[in-house]
């Protein structure tokens, strides 16, 4: 999970199907073919009930779902892109703009090799 | 997931077992026994390597865990504490300090009555 400030301004959870947590838990990098790493974004919102019960502008939580976003590793299918393939769904439905679709791996990446393109660090 | 500000300033992943996640779902409360709640909190940290890498500040992710947080639902054993036994754990450890567990108790009884002592709501 991170809260992304700046024009986003989301908070986000991040979750791994059992390819990929196994290979954040052992380190292992590149992620192996079959990686699949999910990042769900909601706007961040203060929470007027919470803040009202304890006196002071303190809790921020999760508001409209803004979309949802999925890196799939296949290192030969997707070998122009780092091997991760790139995907936004929107109200459960993919967005399917080239144009969106570009903007994907020239940001990831910028992430540091190590990392195998991915921004997201494990957090036990 | 949440961020709390103010003296805590966690980051925070609220996980339910089977039973918490079904009355979440169907909006059923009070929670029926059984239900357990998790709460997982991280220092709130910036990223800097996202930052560095975006050009301003604008990521912030876990830092050192702080302590892991369960209710457990049982409406006759936990009857003083409106039907919750809370627990705190630090490095895996249980904190029994009769001090610290006081204290859970008086705060969730501020949570509104529709949400039966339960600050997190249900984001899908």
């Amino acid at each position: 999970m991170a809260h992304e400030a700046g024009s986003l301004n989301d908070i986000r959870a991040v979750l791994g199907n059992d390819i990929a947590v196994q290979s954040y838990r052992d380190g292992t990098r590149p992620f192996p073919d079959g990686a699949v790493i999910a990042r769900l974004a909601y706007k961040y919102v203060p929470s007027e009930e919470n803040n009202a019960i304890f006196g002071q502008a303190q809790s921020f939580v999760p508001g409209a779902p803004t979309n949802a976003q999925f890196s799939v590793k296949d290192a030969q299918r997707y070998a122009d892109t780092g091997g991760w393939g790139f995907g936004q769904f929107e109200d459960g439905k993919p967005n399917r703009s080239a144009a969106l679709m570009e903007t994907c791996y020239p940001c990831h990446a910028r992430a540091p090799t190590k990392d195998d393109f991915v921004f997201t660090h494990y957090t036990p």
